[in-house]
């Protein structure tokens, strides 16, 4: 049985020292006499690759080839990822991907595709890197009701996170130190402003709640507005700011799902989550919580996830997982500012003991937060629960205040 | 397809309630028109339970059946359950079990007559509780040789530890606690000795290196001997000390396998793994650390892993999921003593001055560690890293000192 990889950026050549690192291993346990890389298509020469004679540049070589019967989709974004993979499972071949934009835009159709040809589209390293979690959801955890499943999914931003609440770096120096890392990329926005998270959230959503969710219906805020000052007060508060991506099953068939700082307790699991670890939390109805850990990207982590899926597509063929997702539907994510939320509140005010009084007043007792460092103008506080919409309101009703930050309070 | 469950127990009651309470979700997962819950073996009457007429006190019953294709073993001990797993095996029946002392003892075996007879065996729910382990393991993590895994496996325990930490209660009043909390038998023998961790162990241990491996070649330790004094000193030293059990594979076709206290930093994922949870950190090499965390026991988080094994064998009935054990070896679990290690060592001397530059001149400078309300006889200090059985001979060479305790260290 042959394998082809498509894209030979960090993940695809990830993929394919693995499988010639593990050969054997991985022939034994996919029950296959040989499973071996033939192809690697990508655009560029590699002359001094290892895998130098497999290079081709056309993908009609792999389309026609019927002794390719798993491809490896490395390539990322949407196109021509999505053209590519969707003729290889019309034409009867499994694929496996780790781009989560392909999933989280097309995961519904291409799904769909992969049933009616008989065949798999697996996508385990398109969240969490190496952390077990897509076969765990959509096979382990089959007893239970899943109604809610939260992480930290990115990994760039936790660690620019961890470098606030640990170093004191402030925002701009935490990123900068990231990038010289190699943690973060030259264009950081699709991570800190938390566009991969919303792809990845909305991949868990689907599978928990068995309808394609569109990242674009799921309200998504960054971390670059974040400041020490609120990293103080989190702290004073007990606990810590995370860039959380969520997702809930709610009473009447919508869901509700937004990526955005949260506050998290000390005492939460996710709270320890530190650098650019990943972590994701599983809230099942019979299960209770349950948490995975590890890192969320690297090289070898995200291939070795391709590669148990490219195991289980051999040692599987001819039966497909019948895993399938839903259309996307109209008004199936409900408006955020109908999610019932408690709020932190950093404000400034030139009479702060009567802007907490008012605070008091308008929301009910509020807790109020003291930070080192602060100017005498601010204050900040943290209000009941209430929709967000209500909060909001509240707010604008505040006398003589101005509204500084405002991060959500997580209950994980 | 029907399906009996032996042992009305905690577990048993609850697996029955699960498969009634979804069961029209099981039978769509399952792919089976309906999947019902046939008979219930007890020695026990249940005259007002929902489940009366299900109730069979005659083993043969289920054995003679030919509609109870999935029979689901919470008996717990080793006899009878035993002698009806393998009946049941023998005669075509798939089982599920959350028995941990039949799979550690008896795992080998029942796999292997599993694979004869050409049905499953299957044991998720015998570690972790409703954390998803075994099949993330054998399924999941199939790119990696596994290295290392190592947990804590005991909620017990780790409640005692935990309320000790915080609380500052000693092991005396945090048993007692835990025994009035239900959390802890009377008799709390095979939790505080740690014979519940070894047997969790040996089943993760077969499960990523692929041999069986015998409880009773595990060295095991429980926490009964720990005292607040060693609490002290390892939050000096800038950790806790947990019930770790622990699996390691070495050079020469062995392996590592202890049961023990010990330190763990409090930046590790497994320092906050609080009260009664469990956590399981397997580390493989392309993954890095991968951490599962969830609620270990508990009445429905187990009985919804043993539903997850359920609908597994009913959707895959005819097909052996092919998991097979090598039988035990001898010389295959290496001698404790022979492990590398640190040690907290926790000791008096008349002279703490001179027993200080007695360790550092036997064992090369020692980590001197304080803490509040000592003697001023006592004394604690981390060693560097050596086999186990050089620093206990080490230990025996210093002058004047009595050694209190000693704790090894781990490095995740």
């Amino acid at each position: 049985m042959n394998v082809a990889v498509m894209g030979y950026g960090i993940v695809g050549s990830g993929v394919a020292e693995v499988l010639a690192k593990k050969h054997d291993s991985i022939a034994k346990r996919s029950l296959q006499e040989d499973l071996s890389l033939k192809y690697i298509l990508d655009i560029r020469d590699f002359p001094d690759d290892p895998n130098a004679g497999k290079f081709i540049k056309d993908f009609n070589v792999i389309l026609q080839d019927n002794s390719v019967q798993i491809v490896v989709e490395t390539i990322g974004g949407l196109h021509p990822a999505y053209d590519y993979v969707l003729a290889c499972l019309q034409a009867g071949k499994s694929v496996v991907t780790s781009n989560k934009e392909l999933v989280a835009e097309k995961g519904d159709e291409l799904l769909a595709t992969a049933k009616e040809h008989n065949v798999n589209f697996l996508f385990e390293a398109s969240v969490g890197g190496g952390i077990p979690i897509i076969r765990p959801i959509s096979q382990c955890l089959a007893a239970n009701e899943l109604d809610e499943i939260a992480g930290i999914l990115n990994g760039t931003t936790n660690y620019i996170l961890t470098q606030m609440i640990t170093s004191g770096l402030d925002f701009d120096t935490a990123l900068k130190q990231a990038q010289e890392l190699g943690y973060a990329e030259k264009d950081p926005t699709a991570d800190v402003d938390g566009h991969d998270a919303c792809r990845k959230i909305c991949i868990l959503a689907a599978l928990c709640f068995g309808t394609h969710v569109c990242p674009k219906e799921v309200h998504t805020e960054g971390i670059r507005a974040l400041t020490l000052a609120d990293v103080g007060y989190a702290r004073s508060w007990g606990g810590v700011i995370k860039l959380l991506a969520r997702a809930k099953r709610l009473d009447d068939g919508q869901i509700a799902a937004i990526v955005s700082p949260a506050l998290v307790k000390n005492s939460s699991q996710l709270a320890g989550v530190n650098d650019v670890f990943n972590a994701i939390l599983v809230r099942g109805d019979t299960l209770g919580d349950v948490v995975f850990y590890g890192r969320g990207a690297g090289k070898l982590p995200t291939a070795s996830a391709v590669v148990a899926d490219v195991v289980d597509c051999a040692r599987n063929w001819g039966k497909n997982r019948m895993l399938l997702w839903d259309n996307a539907k109209d008004a199936y994510v409900r408006d955020y500012l109908d999610y019932e939320t408690a709020f932190l509140v950093r404000a400034k005010s030139v009479d702060v003991p009567a802007a907490y009084a008012d605070a008091d007043r308008v929301f009910g007792t509020v807790q109020r937060l003291i930070r080192d460092g602060a100017s005498d103008s601010e204050f900040a506080f943290v209000t009941p629960a209430d929709t967000e919409r209500a909060l909001r309101a509240k707010l604008d009703t505040l006398l003589g205040v101005k509204v500084l930050s405002i991060i959500r309070v997580a209950d994980y």
